[in-house]
């Protein structure tokens, strides 16, 4: 039995490669929430589940069962935790679930933990959870060590003006546009409509959040903007480009993550 | 677009039916644990998916992502938390993980929450976190309803007799048997193998907890018994008990779940 | 000044009895709870006490202040959390006070603690108090170990068949009934009123739990089954078959426990 | 069966007596502590539950289960958390139980709570507990009301010159001392041992608190002063004030307290 | 008495004020951190409060205490959290901080909370803790809302042309760099020494974290690009911009906000 | 640059005292309450930081930021929480911002910690905060001690005598009365009205608590004496007896603090 996901080896398989030096473990941290009319709830969880997978894969590392639930949407960058669809956590929970979780999983010999976000929110509350666990497992005498990212945080310029000719906007509108539907369109296809885009323009986006949140100011499709240029190639240059830098910076942090053979 | 999960749905396809009068959700919960070493760290999170989509099909309800990480694994029933493999989180994670994720459904308005356990140690703290949040729910004027299972005890009798019929021995002994794999031969066969299965005499469990733990009380297996006697043909038998005994239950509670259409 | 009991010993005594190897303290820990109308609301908290004070004078050990508040009554085993006289903590209640008090007891040179328990629903929460109480003391240095009970596990098939000659239903309805009561004739019996006692059929429980509770399917009476059968001789057989089992595992688990003189 | 302790009443008495206009219900809390070589580890529990009793008795009150276990020892009124004997709670444990307990008894119907201090430290952790109780209540639309007190606090200054006809020197230094020796000599003779007093100087204690606690500055005998003057019949004139000034204290605050019949 | 600084007002004076429609209150948050050789410890505090004191007398409200310590620096943008100086509360402090302030000046006639951020890694914690504040005052019938917003996510693009003439590489490299040590030239002169500004090339960021820290990634001198650029010129012309970006802003959030006269 | 601030310190200047021995910090510890018609809202918080900042020059040791916010007022020491102006924390976090500034203070090198106290609510809540952080930093090995103070618990009764000529009633009813205004007459004499003052007799206290509070026992003032004696020369006289006396209390701790040059 192999496979790249940790819930489906065997846990000798699993701990044979745990004990080696350099094991590499990635999670993947998403959310459940609204995407559009023409993308399902688990963009977020799907996407961050597939990335970390091409990134596995080109290192030799393994894949942990991924967070399904994130932190409250907000209005800025998600549309908002009113919407019906997004479900979410509190920082309380999500915090406490990341701490046991790394340390957990460090506690059984992994010497890398790679948290793989999705989901813009998570990941001040990830921080924490992960430098708390760090900090308790070091003080109980491990050298484990932890790298957190979010994905898009590897698209480089160059693949940015390719799958944006009209001129990038800014991540802040990119819920559910143009980035996620094109590697949903490229990984998930059977779960993108393309017929429901809705061609709006992108939200106006204020420089401050409201309490409690006015769901006027999100458009009623519940994207910041458009997913009209989305395509499965436009999916590719992305997903390249992310796996392909985040293995190359992972490479350089971790120098040798061990492969699982 | 159509499934019976959630997180392959679009929001107005989900918002339509949790809008419904009779709106179930049903929320597996599993836990990442080593399962012997023929079968998966995921049977929990799979055998509590699997079931729990059957159920929903047979009701008309949707499925919501499960919780892959669950309470640490005891001794007496799981093998301990001390096996490799076996990635748990504490109390307190998970009971705010259960009240924040139950609220929020509830919020988005469905009207039953079915909480489908997988994994017997998380029970009390499944309980405090939907307890806590139907009470907070109900004080802010809501009326929607929660029920609490594990899949287990909807084996009737006459089903153990024919599926142990050498005699059943107690379900605490059950992690890694039986049970177990005759539901993961049918349902996920692919991650099964059952020639790594060890004939080794049931564990002899004590009737306390001990701290810290004592590995060399759970059987080098990790099982708690012997695998031996599982079949894909024991499984549809227990498939067939369980879920249709589930189905039965909700439907005497819940009056008449709504059904996706 | 001598007692089984440390709040009536002074510190001086108690101190020297805690610095011995082996010395060894039990926690009884119970709930204040309706159990019916002809018990008392403290029958958890006075059994847990009674059989931890006659298996300390068996061992030699200590029993420290008991626990008078348990977790909240679920109506499938203690009638639910809504009747009048169930005064119950919340899960996070239950676990500090659990985690400080055998923290305080193994810092102060305790080599054994043992958790008595007597409210059902309180395992699981004692569990992970213990257990982080356990873990943060062994990264402290401490070598000291812990035990956690439920009485009634000690019973045996032979007791069993001895009380309930008409056939054992299962622990699930013996709240208020023939265990509890007999064993409070025997123990406190100016506290039980065998008049008061109804006999109605044992309660129909369902595999499952509903929230909010549902306070028609618990007896009028608060009690699952009915305690007719119950007797003092009964309640001695039941108390010596479980002193003499809990001292037995407890003398081969903690090899010699230290007595006080 | 009629006791003025809810613990020894059944559940209908209890409830009947919940349910009447005025009804009140005393909380005594206490601490496990040592007290000096002539006192027992539980003096701070008993006196506050025999307190409560009295006063209980002359209001027509009843009297809860007591806490057992209190907040850290200080070194300037207990002689300090590092005493063998003094087993303790952190903040959040106390305030938890503290909350969750007067929520509990709010909700089955008392109109009056008094929370009766045994235990200096405590004072305020039992404030903040009662204090998110009873906001918790109100909104929830409960009339009930609580009372917070500290028994010494109701010694009148005549009979603070009976029982010190030496000149008393201020409540911080009587941990072991005169009033509470005297106390228990009234109320559990047996369980102390006046050949046992150490007649030395009260303990000079500084005007702030060091960390970590400086063992040298607690005398040897664990007491702040010397219990040397300490009889019964100063335990009397004490009691009868202690009572007489709560209760009277306690009858203009809450109105008619119910009495039970 | 008058001032735009709650902490020197009457209670009188401030109660008129808060009881005002349209009453706004503005809550200043910083941090206690290093900001290189030229600096003070001070700087989020001192500039988060001296521009919520600007927008309060363009607005007409008031600014409550600040809040001196903020969420751990982190390397990519405060150099991190290693650096002597730097003194930090973890996420549950500073959301429950956030969460008890917010909602107490609501509880006092507030109608308009805003909180004004000056350190970075605050952002995420202070908006948890208002959500949570905001969602428990509605729920207590309170209208009162909240406005969070960084101030420097109010510099417009002309003024940072006029600011960074050489072109400007992003807010994550200011800290320390010409932005801050502007601003404090302009309103804290006698804290600033640029004889020690340290001419470095700014620094090279990664596009991730890492667990635990790495101390040689930070420059030497804390800053994370060179002050060299920066005069009280430039400072006024971001403390114009930004406060009346920022007060034109809330003007159209609030309505009317009142004013103190 | 020097001061006694350290937000007003380069990280530089204060690496090299921290790194000293005998380095000492002093954490001025206040609130934002009601003081009375005549006095602003940031007394405590102002004379806490003032005779910090007198003490730390007699010493030669640092200020760190003070806490502007303390817990919730009590009707028997600062009039209750009721009051408009009065913003209070709740115990929890309160509790969380003093381990967590006192942990990070400790981690830096400060061998002493002093934590001045100006709110008398706040004392318990500062001790376990202190207390839980010092046991966490022993753990890690640190040997930094702490002390925690009142300012008025330093005044000594030749003092008493000259500034109460008529006698002094207690510290209890102090709030807003002649100790604070004499000591912000010399210290902020902008910031008093003393035609303001109300000359009512001192508030009659309970010796109990009530829950909810009871604003009608509360004098309208908000004082619980009246200051009409207060004058400048008063607040001199306390100052140089309560800042003499910590600093002597501090010496003798201590040893030798060591003096910032």
């Amino acid at each position: 039995m192999t496979s790249v996901f940790i819930d489906e080896l065997d846990a000798s398989t699993y701990a044979a490669y745990a004990a080696r030096p350099g094991s590499t473990l990635i999670i993947p941290t998403g959310a459940t929430e609204q995407h559009g009319p023409h993308m399902p709830l688990g963009v977020d969880a799907m996407l961050s589940k597939d990335i970390a997978a091409a990134v596995a894969q080109k290192l030799g590392a393994l894949v942990a069962p991924g967070f399904s639930y994130g932190y409250k949407s907000q209005p800025r960058s998600g549309g908002g935790n009113h919407r019906t669809g997004t479900t979410s956590l509190g920082a309380t929970a999500l915090m406490a679930l990341t701490e046991d979780v790394v340390s957990s999983f460090m506690t059984q010999g992994f010497e890398n933990i790679v948290v793989l976000n999705g989901h813009f929110e998570n990941y001040q509350f990830l921080y924490e959870g992960i430098d708390n666990a760090t900090a308790k497992m070091r003080s109980a005498g491990s050298r484990a060590r932890a790298v957190l990212l979010s994905y898009w945080d590897f698209v480089d310029d160059d693949t940015l003006a390719r799958v944006f000719p009209e001129g990038f906007l800014g991540w802040d509108i990119e819920h559910g546009g143009v980035l996620e539907t094109s590697l949903m369109l490229l990984l998930r296809p059977h779960l993108v409509d393309m017929s429901r885009v809705e061609n709006h323009p992108p939200a106006t986006l204020t420089a401050y959040d409201i309490f409690p949140e006015d769901p006027a100011r999100t458009p009623d499709s519940g994207c910041l903007s458009s997913a009209t240029g989305a395509t499965a190639d436009r999916g590719q240059l992305l997903l390249d480009a992310i796996t392909g830098s985040i293995a190359h910076a992972l490479r350089g942090e971790l120098a040798e993550p061990s492969v699982l053979t």
